[in-house]
């Protein structure tokens, strides 16, 4: 029998659990700020809300639920009743549909919690992996796209993740674009597929990949690389920073049809207008615009974002964007919806590889030592320093003094407290990593702690 | 198709949702304080694993994992391999063999997970809930199970539950006891069973059941009846709370054959030392003995215990005790281990129960007016009372004033901000549920909202 965790799942020990709470937290705790809730549903759904968008690579990738007892027994065809949900926005729609009644008008909600996919397993993609999404249903002005960046630009800053770069188009303005340069409607998914890829191949991998689609050095493939160069990543981004869609207002004038101009015009004028407010109301906003940026997920009807860190793999740490005609599938009536939705597995693991060597600070646990004491002397002392906050662990055990350190550094403790003299409030404590001991007044111990977790 | 969530399952809306929040926060924090760190293991398991303990029970209520794709093609026989986790034990028996030398000797966690179990539902029981786990494993001294004890009476305190009863026998007193009175052994059980069921049905139901398994006036009816008069709830309880296990002693001594006597006086003396280190290190510990207390889990090996509401149902809050030849089960030797499992979903509708009707506490969120400004002015505002801590929604629509404060209170919050002056630091407020406005410093409106959540 096999005692891991089943296949491309995890368990997860102490100094990797309090990290994910630490980061569930804090994005709570930001989104909390904007007036963003909490909510949660169940692990399963039915069948039949699951595949209710027409099912296709998401049926392939369900945990199905067996029917029980007497409706297995019965089962004909179907085996399965319920199944694991694959994300948090069908299940969205559905609590929003189930809800409604009891709902704001304006509903603004947050949802950490893990979803489930058959995939084939490979590093860095899990098959129970947590999914963290803030959603407006029911907002139809581009304020929302303003509010949801600003409070996710939070975040960012929040988590300290460094230096990162939160891109905004508009899931119309691409295939517009390759519309105007006269591309053949069948060619412009896959050519808008292929982009998605523009950070993450060699440049001569896309032009190969590309040249299937478009032949070369047609006016569409030059208006691209045009585009292509104007957005290279990373030479021209710091202008990006101070630039709205007007950088690439001569790319778009080429564009002979008149109407698909103006198309893409309206669409350019919302997006300054989101950067505008943006930069208006957090002056420190990474928001550029990248014309070129493609969103995968088929819903999204308007605007889509997503970010990249500067350093490290392209993979996004967040995607996001409108999508007005999801939400309302199971209530039956067009309502409308932006959201985003962090990587929580990308950040965590940005994270952990973080504090990877220093995971001394990951726990302010500390030790109380046992030097002869009786258990009872020793549990009340220590809930004398817990009564101050502190988190102590004691050695119930008769392990001699030596012993003792050694366990505390291996769970990953800085400090073990010698003595306690609660009357004068004086504590001795012996620095794990200096080996060294110390004397001081608890207030100045508590301060030395307050940086740490939790 | 239904647009509710599955049979026996539940959606979480914010105030609920924020509520189960807080309550996994607080927990957390106070088993923290006593070295308890967190843990997680995937909500499926192995079936092997699932089912390695015999099944049985567990094996009908078990939701399974239907095979996927060619695996489920050929199946025969079995459909499933994987199935969600019913319980928080058999996942930390198969982590504990899995990580073996990564753990400390002594390896003390929490694990708050939902687990799931296709029971009939039935009011105040669903087919998804929380459980919330502490254990000690690797700890073999009974003052682990005084740690536990202490800990989780710190929880009931921190959570303010109410006054409560926290019983306290071993697993092995009720059937020495009836031994000594020569109760033939296949009836032990059976009437061990029955007497987890004293506090729920009437005496007199209880004789009716009672007299089945043991002749009315028998010896052993009569020495039964002795202890529940003494262990008689409420009534004799306040005495208990200063008693020992010599508060029974007379009882006891009526046992006449002399091995029994000995081993039930060795069981005692465990007790004692227990009852007395924890009331030594908590003067508040509201311990009591209770020799007819039966916890129904059949692989405790030594002390259990479990609190009860004083007031209200006689459903436990929390059981526990020592379990000494469980957890070692996937790694193939005896690891003894002592825990509690808080009555989670309990214990939340105690608090659900309580809260109600002064909902408007559970949020802090403040309404930021709009009363004519920009977006872009308005979320600026909204920022700068973000920087100070507020979680601030802003009305991003053209309502009208007083539909704002009507969708405000709809939403549970006390307060609308009217007016922030940044360079005074000062504040106009409108307290929603008195209808009335007032200006006052920032400092002092944070003060007013600092008892909330979060």
């Amino acid at each position: 029998m096999s005692i891991g965790p089943p296949t491309g799942m995890r368990d997860w020990l102490p100094q990797d659990a309090l990290l994910r709470q630490r980061l569930m937290e804090t994005i709570g705790k930001v989104y909390r700020l904007y007036g963003y809730l909490p909510i949660d549903t169940p692990a399963m759904e039915d069948l039949a809300v699951l595949l209710g968008k027409g099912g296709g690579e998401n049926e392939k990738l369900l945990f199905k639920i067996l029917k029980r007892g007497e409706k297995l027994a019965q089962a004909d065809g179907e085996l399965a009743d319920y199944g694991l949900r694959f994300d948090l926005t069908v299940p969205l729609a559905r609590f929003v549909a189930s809800h409604q009644g009891k709902l704001p008008k304006v509903f603004r909600r947050y949802h950490i919690a893990p979803v489930w996919r058959a995939d084939r397993p490979q590093k860095g993609r899990f098959r129970e992996f947590y999914q963290c999404d803030i959603d407006v249903v029911g907002g139809a002005a581009l304020d929302y796209e303003v509010e949801v960046i600003t409070a996710t630009e939070r975040v960012l800053k929040e988590l300290n993740l460094g230096k990162y770069w939160f891109r905004i188009s508009d899931k119309r303005l691409l295939p517009l674009f390759l519309h105007g340069f006269e591309v053949p409607r069948a060619k412009i998914d896959p050519i808008a597929i292929l982009f998605d890829k523009l950070d993450k191949i060699p440049p001569m991998q896309f032009d190969d990949e590309l040249s299937v689609l478009l032949p070369k050095d047609s006016v569409a493939w030059n208006e691209l690389h045009v585009l292509i160069h104007k957005a290279s990543p990373y030479v021209h981004h710091e202008i990006l920073l101070r630039s709205n869609t007007s950088y690439y207002k001569e790319c778009f004038a080429k564009v002979k049809d008149a109407l698909i101009r103006d198309q893409i015009e309206e669409v350019c004028a919302n997006l300054d207008s989101i950067l505008q407010s943006v930069r208006d109301i957090n002056s420190n906003s990474r928001i550029i615009f990248h014309p070129l940026m493609v969103r995968g997920m088929d819903y999204y009807t308007g605007p889509v974002y997503e970010a990249v860190m500067d350093k490290g793999p392209k993979t996004s740490i967040l995607g996001g964007g409108r999508y007005d005609d999801l939400i309302g599938m199971f209530a039956g009536k067009k309502i409308p919806a932006v959201g985003c939705s962090l990587g929580f597995e990308r950040i965590l693991a940005i994270l952990q590889e973080r504090e990877s060597g220093t995971v001394v600070t990951v726990t302010n646990q500390v030790l109380l030592v046992n030097e002869g004491a009786t258990a009872v002397l020793l549990q009340q002392q220590a809930e004398q320093l817990r009564n101050e906050g502190f988190c102590i662990e004691t050695n119930l055990d008769t392990d001699d003094v030596g012993r003792q350190f050694k366990h505390a550094e291996e769970a990953g403790m800085r400090w073990a407290i010698r003595r306690f003299d609660a009357a004068a409030s004086t504590i001795t404590v012996r620095d794990l990593s200096k080996r060294q001991d110390f004397t001081m007044p608890l207030s100045e111990f508590k301060a030395r702690l307050a940086g740490s977790y939790p």
